[in-house]
């Protein structure tokens, strides 16, 4: 029974492959930037495709419905209101594509070459989204759909998910749940399957320093007058301290110190850090001390300085003391750490500590908070004995240092966990040029997603 | 008599002041940006407009010389070998224009109003190259040249004069002089007159940091990766100390401590310090301690980054952990400090900095000594007089806080010291948006000249 099950779907993904991917290019040829505002039509384009397709695969009804930002999509097929219900979420906007000079190919233009879909949002989330669509239209059309099936896509999520969380509350009974289905993170590697249990929360500022009211020749008052780059590497040097740990008054107040059997169990992860490293290219690691690397990115907080500029960045040798100088910085937060006390606590700090000799002006970007979800339920079983059949290898449960924040305001209102059952790899580098997804993982998932519906009663 | 040298320079002037515009603004409106490649075309243009000038002005001969760079632009008129020469020293390339948006009128557009021409090289140093050609044409049409003049226009001054060192002591014979003579630097302030007689050197070098070898998600990996820009803030947080120090070894080693009497003469100059922090707009100022704002531009080493990037930095929120991270770092150093040495002395201290995590990369881009010239030379003093007659007020040596390092190796082959009578202004802002020059500043400049060539016998 459970081998017809798998051979069902993998029969049913060979006999449509070819239309799976023109359908999924459709949607990465759409460049739906949510942070470039250029791009607003694309959002719309974007969001109107996702809606057909859902219709195609076998939704009853599915829409694009307004916020104050970019759309919605939403679609459903109930069966019967005595039997559960999936709410599906996934996000139709991609981060943006730059450095395109670092792309090998055109970010929106997908391509297929070395085993893998080559594009901006190929796993990231369009090619995750898509594989919920296609094992839902599977289970219709082979009549062996036993749930309510509903299907929320955003297109903010790559920007803070400003106005999901008030159109949820604002539908709360339309999208009444028993669990929240999720396919937006990554495994811990491909030989190792996992179940993402947990999630760092965000938050994102950006902090401009002004000194000089215009830029200066640096030979007539160099020495003379506090350079505004110098400046701000000084204030984002002090942000960390020597034994890696960030130094903003209070910033670990709500940390939860996590158990030694619970670092035990977060150790049982197969972990090659000699790997880990060569993967990246990088010699050395760095970070708070006393911790490992696994624990860094799953129960810790941290602060990154994601961007930085100021001055003259062009060819040559422009001599110059400028003006201005600016940084864009991201806070991961653990789970019981409020984003809003965070980025209030950030502010206050960066004020506290700008030299007299600058100005400072900080812009709160975005804010979330993290969560964790119990491994305990019949979803999270269903879904590990789905993915158990699919990869021979019963997966881990793992907490993600990434964040989808608007997940933790959903589960408030919708009163329904997450389920994260992510099949990106880090080979991926999603939010990076050259953003890929394994063919292999995306069958992968949607033979794990067809068998949870199967395997969840 | 003297009286009337000053009138007969002001009254051509007063005859042919549209004139000059015209001739200046053909200077002005070519992009001549040395610092950037595409203007190449503009660099040669410029050069041959330059020397159509020199002849029109009266040169017997003027042309371009190729060099390995830009060209020199090289035109004389000799007399009679028995007389003193004066080579005029002056450069036709200008710094980028960017950033555009914040000029109030195109760059290479030059315009008049409130009594200054405005656009790039308006002053630096088309405008106060542009002075030398017209005191001397006004000699020569009057009849009153009475020295062998010469000139020597380089276009690389911007990036380094790296080609033209070598092109003057290939070209010694040609380039004999008594005295360089350089209208390239500002004066003290509109109500004193200067001359300056000393010039920081400057090196310049670009530090690459590399951490992983693509950009990461910064919620995948942070926190447990080094982020390179965190770590080029770090380093160059560390290279100034608390006291304002520069905290490369040895940076201090060449550094003449200047005399009490010195700096008791430094101290002559009129200074307000009020005026100088509104004139920049800053609330108060910074520099390395036990020296005033005067001493740290004049007789005082300095660092400064003139510029830096690395992640993201367009509008939104992109979260990630950037694969690299770059800064432009100028020094200022003063005479007595070896530029090649200082410049050996930084790229071996920032290796020794750079953590393990990262790798870096060292470009040196410029290095250049600075100089001290004599004010009891007999130009010196007739330069000062030419002033005093044209100002009605003796000008007051200075020394100034930038560079024209070339001069220090032109004043070595040609065994001639430079003279440095600039007619700039703070509120010029050469190399800075709305570079402009007020016209009282370049005909006062024209008939200071004039009557140096007057003076001195």
């Amino acid at each position: 029974m459970e081998q017809n099950n798998l051979a069902g779907i993998r029969q049913y993904i060979g006999q449509n492959r070819e239309r799976f991917y023109e359908e999924l290019f459709s949607l990465l040829r759409i460049p739906s930037v949510s942070a470039q505002k250029e791009h607003h039509p694309d959002m719309l384009a974007c969001a109107e495709r996702m809606a057909e397709l859902l219709r195609e695969a076998g939704c009853d009804e599915a829409g694009v419905y307004p916020t104050d930002g970019n759309p919605v999509v939403f679609g459903q097929k109930i069966l019967d209101p005595s039997l559960k219900t999936v709410l599906v979420y996934g996000h139709y906007d991609v981060q943006p594509a730059e450095p395109l000079e670092k792309w090998n190919s055109d970010p929106f233009e997908p391509v297929i070459h070395d085993g893998a879909i080559w594009g901006r949002g190929a796993n990231d989330d369009k090619g995750q989204s898509f594989m919920h669509i296609k094992a839902f239209e599977y289970l219709v059309r082979t009549g062996k759909l036993t749930h309510n099936v509903k299907f929320v896509f955003e297109g903010e999520e790559e920007i803070g998910s400003k106005h999901l969380a008030g159109w949820v509350a604002g539908h709360k009974e339309m999208l009444a749940c028993d669990v929240i289905l999720v396919s937006d993170t990554t495994m811990i590697s491909d030989k190792v399957p996992s179940i993402n249990c947990g999630m760092r929360g965000v938050t994102y500022l950006q902090l401009d320093v002004k000194g000089p009211d215009k830029d200066l020749h640096s030979g007539h008052y160099g020495g003379a007058v506090a350079n505004p780059i110098n400046t701000l590497c000084d204030m984002i040097s002090s942000l960390i301290d020597k034994d890696g740990r960030v130094t903003i008054p209070g910033f670990y107040d709500d940390v939860v110190e996590v158990s030694d059997a619970d670092r035990a169990e977060l150790a049982r992860a197969p972990f090659d850090l000699e790997e880990y490293k060569e993967s990246i290219g990088v010699r050395e690691l760095k970070g708070e001390k006393g911790f490992t690397t696994i624990e860094r990115t799953a129960i810790r907080p941290c602060l990154d300085v994601c961007g930085i500029w100021g001055g003259y960045t062009g060819a040559g040798s422009k001599t110059v003391l400028p003006s201005e100088a600016h940084a864009k910085i991201s806070m991961r937060i653990v789970p019981n750490q409020k984003a809003d006390r965070i980025i209030a606590l950030a502010e206050e700090h960066l004020k506290a500590i700008a030299p007299p000799y600058v100005t400072v002006n900080i812009e709160r970007m975005d804010a979330g908070n993290g969560f964790l979800i119990p491994i305990t339920s019949s979803a999270y079983k269903a879904a590990s004995a789905a993915m158990t059949e699919v990869y021979g290898i019963e997966p881990v449960p793992s907490r993600g240092g990434g964040s989808i924040c608007v997940l933790a305001e959903m589960r408030n209102i919708l009163g329904a966990d997450p389920l994260l059952m992510g099949f990106g790899l880090e080979r991926d580098t999603i939010h990076s040029p050259n953003e890929s997804y394994l063919i292999r993982q995306f069958e992968a998932g949607m033979e794990s997603i067809a068998l949870f519906y199967e395997y969840w009663k």
